[in-house]
Order: structure tokens, then C-alpha cells, then sequence
């Protein structure tokens, strides 16, 4: 912790001065009395009268259109694992500040008090609908998973975990640009992801999907592989569809050789022999916030050809702020019911595309750059 | 409908142009990676794990200290019955801008796709967290009664249902004042409350706990009274609270002799000749909306001493307005758990003081007073 002190204390500080970071306000000025009889009584008793009898407008005349909820039960919140609504509660209202500052999305926070998986799909059904999409957000796996997929499959407005698909979107983004600096193919690339938590089996997933010939995952105990048994359906499956050479054993084992190392995991955790150990010309992407699995010097000292983290205070930021904006802003503005897995490939594609000439401490735009949005947006169209 | 026609044309269009009344806004700008360090990672993690470990102080770090839930289930919205969710979303938006126009309360929409008592509950328990206060909002008795008790007994965050308390507290300072007009007591009037719903159970009990002397509820049968049997226990403990004559039959029955009459029922209920049959220096609130029981100009001239409605148009508009926005503002500065039956007292006492000199056609302030909100918030302390 001592690495982040300073903007620990500063962050804290803004935060109880602020109390709150986001606002509810009104469009509109309601000063007069026909500003009354036209925004409520007796003016709305019309309009909710008319939405009544047709419902499939609602989108013409509400918020629905353009409102996003921030769903969280406190789980799996950034890096400090299950921290409960009340620590929850700040990230979530940033992850709502960052909706309006980079896609002009309404998003409201929603902190849950339950984590039980039942209450959470149910308590989301009910409240859907005010909402034109569901972002889901620091759940712990394997939950998230179920959660996931039956919000997406009950509700008609699209449902995405952003810890699962947004991290999948802009790790494969970093993937294209990096591959094209050191010219290999994802085809032929062993690719090592570690942490098969939310992020970790949704990246794979994208990326088999997006061609790659060799994913192996490794979770806290070992290589994910069949020769294991899991105690949930989403880790069997992934057993079975990554690891196509069948390596078993430790962490080590399965870097050794690799081209493109991924960490999703935690603090720390990659060592200079393991950087060395890897294929000439290796990528390393290392994720855990704040404090990744290894410093970009110590990475490239160790003979990295590309490092990658989720920091801003180094190059190459891979950062989730990236995706998600773009992706419900164009769900959004076309009506989309699911976002779907071509979408997010799409979606990846025209991230990797807005550097035109990626080199190894360039291969992602800024999430300043105003193309980010649209270029992300327009791939989520059905 | 041919009443409001033009208002309810121009309330559409204006309603279609505007997309969404409200809107969720960042406080603070978010455009450079300092910005985007302190309000999201790596800084938000510290002030996660502080309120994890502190959360009681959640108030002062999070929009919980000024955000209000408008809960509804679309059951009764207006006086247009159960239109369900769709119909219900741009009257609850409006109720939102009306928190933030007369409170400055940040107030965001939860509009339920469920009218079951027990998935209500239990969904509002689930997203309460992020919440300060919970308005609930047109959902029909009996069911709101329940809802009502059960979450303010469950949470540790204000509760209350504004058909039926933020309507009391109105219309008993309606009520004071109006009595001072006419001089006539509170304990010696004969009171009629048309309607044995949200507002008038409501209404009925405060009355009492002023001091009421003779309270007679009237439902869409007759009037309630200890010889009929009842479906839901509401009304059964209403016909012991109220009632002491012992009276029995229709509505005409109970409206001979009385010194107020209160509508809160439906338009055009009320006759001149019912009028008549009132005590001398009569009282007539005709609150039904956006069409009164019965037109002002029409009980006037069938002997009313004092009307009034809940309408803008007209003298003596008896609107929510003047109290829901200054009951949650207190509530939240003053951290109140709960909204006892002494401050809604105090409230509507409050809330009458403010028209010195009440006279026939002036017995109530102006929603757009600003001293109205102080006032009721005044009385909101524990």
C-alpha cells in the first residue's frame, strides 16, 4: 500500500469533502406553476396514460433511453476482494462519473446488500425497468457468471459484467497492436493467461474466439487443465476448451516458452525468471490494480519486448475505461438487445485500429482520445 | 379529459422533445489522468477500504447523505389506476425534479416491474444501501400499507409512502388554517374523509392524533363503520378509530351536518346538494386529480365557506408539493431513521404558520414560497 500513499490520502481527502461524486438534476427549470402542471400534475397524467398504452415508446419519452444502472454487491470490489455495499459504494459512483465524462451515460449507482445469486438476478429484474442497460460490476466469480447470464437471457435491455467483457475487449485490443509489433500471429502465439477469475475466463473466451491457437489458464493452485476437477461448471468448461496441449502442473510450467503472458491476478506475482523463461520477443501484460504482477523495468530488464499495465502512470495502459463507455453508449443510442460476442470482437478491433502504427510503449490510444467512444460505440450495433 | 386537453398535448410534445426530465451529472470535471486517479483507481480504492472498515461514515463519503429512492410499482399513479411500470416512469421522473427543484434532494427514479408486497420489500431492502431515504410512490392500498410498515421497520433509512403521509401532513395544515377562517375547533368538527385509501387512511390518522373529535371515513361503498367486516385489517382498525357517532349508510348519509368535507376520491363525486347538507361555514378540500369531486365555483355557490383543491388553477391548492421536498430534506440533514406520526405534526404545523393571516381564498403557501421547505424541515428532527 505504501507505493500509493500519497494519492491514497489525497483521494480520501476530495472524497469527504465532496460527500458524493454524482448528481441527479433536472433538465429542465421548474420555477413556475405551468412548469408544474406540465412536468407533474396534471401535464405527466398524459404522458404516463400514454405510455400505458404504448409501451413500446417508453425509450421517446423517459430516461430509459439513456440511463445505465451500476449494479454491485461488494464481492470482488477492485483489488480488495469482498469489502460489502458500503466499500463499494464510492467505486461505483466513479464508475458513474466516468459514464457521463466519457459517453454522456446517466448511470446511477445500485449497491446491493445481498449477495446471494438468486436475490441479485431477482432484485435486478425488478428494478430494470427505468433502465436501458445493466452494468454489472465487481461480483466475485463464479457467481458473476450465473448472474450474468440470466439477467442477459431475462431482461430484453442489454446486461454486461464489465470486469468479464470490458477487460476482454481492450486486453484483446492491446493483443492485436502488440502482435503486430513483434509480428507473430495470434494463430500460432501460446498465450498465458493467470487468474481464471471474471476477467481471466472472459478474456480467453475472446480471445479463442478471436483465432487463438494456444490459451492456457492458470488459476491460484495450478494450470487449468482436465486432468483437474472444479467445483463450478464455468472452470470445467474453460478446462476443456483452452490448454490444447495439455499441460498440467504449475505456473511456471505453463510460462515457460510462452509468447504472451497475461496477469489478471494479483500484486506481485511474476518474477524475472519467469519473464526470462518465456519465448523471445515476449508480451506481458500485467493487470492487478493497483500494484501489478511485475514493474514494467523489472519486466523489460528481464528481457520483455512489450509491458503492459492497468496504470496510468505507465505506458501502454490497458484500462477498462477504454471499453465499457463505448460499448453501452452505442447499445444505447441502437437499441441493442444483447451484446453480443461478434460485437465485442468488432469492439476490439476498432480499438486496436485508432493507433495506426502501434510500437512497444504505443499500442493503445488514450482514454482521453475523443475516437475511443465512437469508434467503440459503433462496433455494438445489431 | 376534454378539460385538460391542451395542457395534456403540450405536456406530451414537451415530454418527447425533452427524452428524460433528469439527469445524472459528475460534480466535478474528469479529464485528465490525475482526475481519473483520485475519483476512480488507484485512488477509490483507499476510500473503499476505509468505508469497509468505517461504515458509519458512509454519509459523509458517498451520495447516500442527499439521494432519495422514488419507488413505485405503477399501481396507482395519479388517478389513473394500475397502468404498471411504463406509465408510472415519467411521473416518478417528475417527482424527481421536483425533489431537486424545491430540496436540492438528489432523487433517481425506481420504478418496479413487480406488485408483489413480498418482492417489493425485499427488493427495496436490497438496493437500499446507496439510499439516505426511500420515497414511496402510487402504489395501492391495501398492499401500500404493508410495504410501508414492514420497510420501516426493516431499514435504518427514512421510509414513507407520500400518497399517504406527505398528503396527511398537507392537508392537515390545510386544516388548521382553514378552521382558524371559520372558527370553528378541530375537536368539535364533524369530519368527512371521501375516500378509504392510501390518502385518506393516512389522513384520517393524523387527524386524530391532532386531536380530531368526530372522523368519519367514507369508501367507494359506504361509510366505514364497526357493523360492516372488512378484507384488509387497515380498515378494520379504522372503523374502531374512527367513527364515534356510529353512523352508518352512504355517503349522503355521513356528509348531513358535517363542518369539513374532504375528497380524496375521484372527479366529480361531490353535489351541490351535498353541499347543502353541510354544517353552516362548510369546508369543502376536493383533492381528486387533475378533476376535483367537485368544481370550486359550483360549491361555492351551494354554500362553501372556504374550497379547496389540488389544483394550481384554482385558490387553496393542496399540494404534496409543500411536503415531501422539505420531510426528506430534514430527514437526511438531520440523519433521522425514522418519520415519526409528532413530526409529521409538526410539519403540517409548520407549514400552516407560514400563512399569518389565513383568509377564505389564502390558506395555504405557495409551493414556490422558499420558506416552505425550511419550515417543513424544521419539524423533521429527532
Amino acid at each position: 500500500m505504501s507505493k500509493q500513499n500519497p494519492i491514497a490520502q489525497k483521494a480520501i481527502a476530495l472524497h469527504k469533502k465532496l460527500k458524493g461524486k454524482i448528481s441527479v438534476v433536472s433538465k429542465v427549470a421548474v420555477k413556475t406553476p405551468k412548469d408544474l402542471s406540465l412536468f407533474y400534475t396534471p401535464g405527466v397524467g398524459a404522458v404516463a396514460s400514454y405510455l400505458a398504452a404504448h409501451k413500446n415508446e417508453v425509450r421517446d419519452f423517459t430516461i430509459k433511453r439513456n440511463t445505465v444502472a451500476v449494479v454491485s454487491d461488494g464481492s470482488a470490489v477492485l483489488g480488495l476482494g469482498n469489502i460489502g455495499p458500503e466499500g463499494a459504494m464510492p467505486v461505483m459512483e466513479g464508475k458513474c462519473q466516468l459514464f457521463k465524462a466519457f459517453a454522456n451515460v446517466d448511470a446511477f449507482p445500485i449497491v446491493l446488500n445481498t449477495q446471494n445469486t438468486e436475490e441479485i438476478v431477482e432484485t435486478v429484474k425488478h428494478i430494470a425497468p427505468i433502465f436501458g442497460g445493466i452494468n454489472l460490476e465487481d461480483i466475485s466469480a463464479p457467481r458473476c457468471f450465473e448472474i450474468e447470464e440470466r439477467l442477459i437471457k431475462e431482461l430484453d435491455i442489454p446486461v454486461m459484467h464489465d470486469d468479464q467483457h470490458g477487460t476482454a475487449v481492450v486486453v484483446l485490443a492491446a493483443m492485436i497492436n502488440s502482435l503486430k509489433v513483434v509480428k507473430k500471429s495470434i494463430a500460432k502465439s501460446k498465450i498465458v493467461i493467470v487468474g481464471a477469475g471474471a476477467a481471466g475466463i472472459a478474456t480467453a473466451k475472446l480471445l479463442l474466439l478471436e483465432g487463438a491457437g494456444d490459451v492456457i489458464l492458470v488459476d491460484s493452485e495450478a494450470i487449468v487443465c482436465r486432468q483437474r476437477s472444479y467445483t463450478n461448471r464455468f472452470k470445467s468448461e474453460m478446462a476443456k476448451a483452452t490448454n490444447v496441449c495439455g499441460l498440467s502442473g504449475s505456473m511456471e510450467e505453463a510460462i515457460k516458452g510462452a509468447d504472451i503472458l497475461m496477469g489478471l491476478s494479483k500484486a506481485d506475482l511474476f518474477k524475472p525468471e519467469h519473464i526470462k523463461s518465456m519465448n523471445k520477443q515476449a508480451i506481458v501484460f500485467a493487470m492487478a490494480n493497483p500494484i501489478p504482477e511485475i514493474m514494467p523495468a523489472e519486466a523489460k530488464k528481464a528481457g520483455a519486448a512489450i509491458v503492459a499495465t492497468g496504470r496510468s502512470d505507465f505506458p501502454n495502459q490497458i484500462n477498462n475505461v477504454l471499453g465499457f463507455p463505448g460499448i453501452f453508449r452505442g447499445a444505447l443510442d441502437s437499441n441493442v438487445k444483447k451484446i453480443t460476442p461478434k460485437m465485442k470482437l468488432a469492439a476490439a478491433k476498432n480499438l486496436a485500429a485508432l493507433v495506426k502504427k502501434p510500437t512497444a510503449n504505443h499500442i493503445m490510444p488514450s482514454p482521453f482520445d475523443k475516437r475511443v467512444v465512437k469508434a467503440v460505440a459503433r462496433a455494438i450495433k445489431e
